[in-house]
């Protein structure tokens, strides 16, 4: 392959200077004409624009970063990219920013430490003007919490995010904790009042304190309806793969449940898998619900119900607010939309067992 | 909700010069330090890691950048994030990226123009150290060109970047256009013989240049096995909803298909839809095989055939490649592995049609 980009000469970087010169105008016009900024008029834009890329005048982000302390660069904590939720929030978040004329750096925080120096590191020498955090889980250290402390704007899907005692720090999402747990409980109410004595739900081993939360409430529902708090069981685990056998093993064996909960998006397409290599029939042999929803989900055969929050919209949300945030506007309240309970096919009384 | 944020002074910024003070080491060796350079001893580099944690330093990246013309900081050009493959692309590169201690910043392009300024022009104002072209499907623009010709590093997933005539710029992934075509080719053969004689293939309606190549492969084949050139129908979609109307239509009009292919993975979910709609039954009635591959892909039922790219190890050599030549290193030659036709469960021989 021939090196082509070693082998052309960068062309004469022209001047904001030379630029203002040409279109007779003040320096400080080329330069907010340039970077998006009101106070410039359409027409005069659009001329400076077109002499700057005539003499291939190209703004210094850095050099303009330390004149006006705006980098228009926005960098999001991003954990588990793997996780489709996780996923749709970083698009979401990437075209939103876009829409503002701000660009947005990603990074992977399951990735942890890179070059002895840890991921919240490079944000704080990035020069971003704010900062996205991009789910609830993440890993509490005492970097997040300097870097909370340090006065960046920062914006989490949720409410405030909120460093509480010393060394300890809490994403508080009251508001979205309370709608995923009302929609736990419209699921699980939905399945015990059929009939269903045993449910599995799968997720991580090390689960989030979100996920235990959720899964809680289908133990309290299984409570209040006079079940034993055993009715709701948890399989747990470690990697995504592992789903096909625990649930092959969960099928194999007694007490049998008769439903099963995808607790988490990355192992819903493992938890089906290994409910297909166990013969098991959703819905007439096992009901089925997944957290997380996608085209996918409505696509399967039978379409699989499911408890779905509207992550796009509190992406937009979240991004709106810091921007506002970094450009000193007023900052509106989070609208967190009430997660749902989508009852689609995959869903049905539990098979009748025959007496011994 | 608080502003917790306003709220909160900024701690005293100490300066490099303190850094290095109290370390009892040169100021370019606490910048190299923590900007993880070669040439300092593991020991002095966490010696200095500590006491800058410790007295609150936070090195600029901008002055940083200007000092050392080095940001530390990629650029990714991501045409539609709604593409799984092109999520997965991003996903890696944004991986493999920190694994080299390199920040992604990514731009979506399909987002086009913003604030007066294009995607283009933000990233060359961005002081990045290299550009990666995230797919094939790039608009052709003379923005584009210009960075091309800047002298910046830039990488794309297949050979090289090659701009050919004047204002006119291909991405010239000859050899994996030619792998895509071989496993078309397989795929188209497996069909044929089977005793197919009408397939459909759906794609967008401004269908791309890899999109044409993969169709007129289907077509190709379908010449070589004696069977008239509109044996291989496009299906042409807007959106990705309408992929389940363009399935429906196609179904109950003649010459009805007896196998479709989803040439997009954006649409796949949505021609199972059609299809489903439609109540045909794959395979029994109709044979299936999708362009990509994900776990949903496996656990459908049947499962689904696919063509498969290796879009991760594509994405990681992407990476490597660039970094190699930013950092002036020798640049390996791009290891593209042959795309796979995975024959799985959604591939029979057509039903017998009833004599009249």
């Amino acid at each position: 392959m021939a090196s082509l980009h070693s082998s052309i000469t960068p062309k004469h970087r022209a001047t904001i200077r030379e630029v203002a010169e040409i279109a007779g105008v003040s320096i400080s016009t080329v330069s907010r004409a340039l970077t998006g900024h009101r106070g410039v008029g359409d027409q005069t834009r659009s001329r400076v624009v077109e002499i700057a890329k005539k003499v291939g005048y190209q703004p210094s982000g850095a050099a303009r970063s330390l004149r006006t302390s705006r980098s228009l660069t926005i960098a999001m904590l991003a954990p588990d990219l793997e996780n489709p939720g996780n996923q749709t929030e970083v698009r979401t978040a990437i075209s939103v920013a876009a829409a503002r004329g701000y660009s947005l750096m990603v990074f992977d925080y399951s990735a942890g430490s890179t070059g002895g120096f840890s991921v919240i590191n490079r944000i704080r020498e990035s020069d971003v003007d704010g900062v996205l955090l991009g789910a609830a889980r993440l890993k509490v250290t005492r970097e997040l919490l300097d870097l909370l402390e340090s006065g960046i704007p920062v914006e989490s899907v949720g409410e405030s995010t909120t460093p509480h005692v010393e060394g300890t720090f809490i994403v508080d999402n009251a508001t979205w904790f309370h709608y995923d747990k009302a929609a736990c409980t419209h699921a699980a109410r939905r399945l015990f009042s059929m009939g269903h004595r045993q449910v599995a739900y799968i997720d991580w081993r090390d689960q989030s304190l979100l996920g235990r939360t959720r899964f809680q409430a289908f133990q309290e529902c299984a409570i209040a309806h006079g079940l034993p708090e055993s009715s709701v069981t948890l399989l747990k685990a470690a990697k995504k793969e592992e789903a096909v056998g625990l649930v092959q093993h969960a099928l194999a064996n007694s007490p049998t449940p008769t439903a099963i909960i995808s607790g988490n998006g990355v192992m819903t397409p493992y938890t089906l898998e290994g409910i297909h290599s166990a013969h098991a029939r959703i819905p007439d042999d096992l009901s089925f619900i997944a957290f997380g929803d996608s085209p996918w989900h409505r696509a399967f055969q039978p379409s699989l119900s499911v408890i779905r929050r509207n992550i796009e919209g509190e992406a937009a949300g979240m991004v709106e607010r810091l921007i506002a945030r970094i450009e000193g506007r007023e900052v509106p309240e989070p609208d967190i939309q009430p997660t749902e309970f989508i009852d689609r096919a995959s869903i049905a009384p539990p098979p009748q067992t025959e007496p011994d």
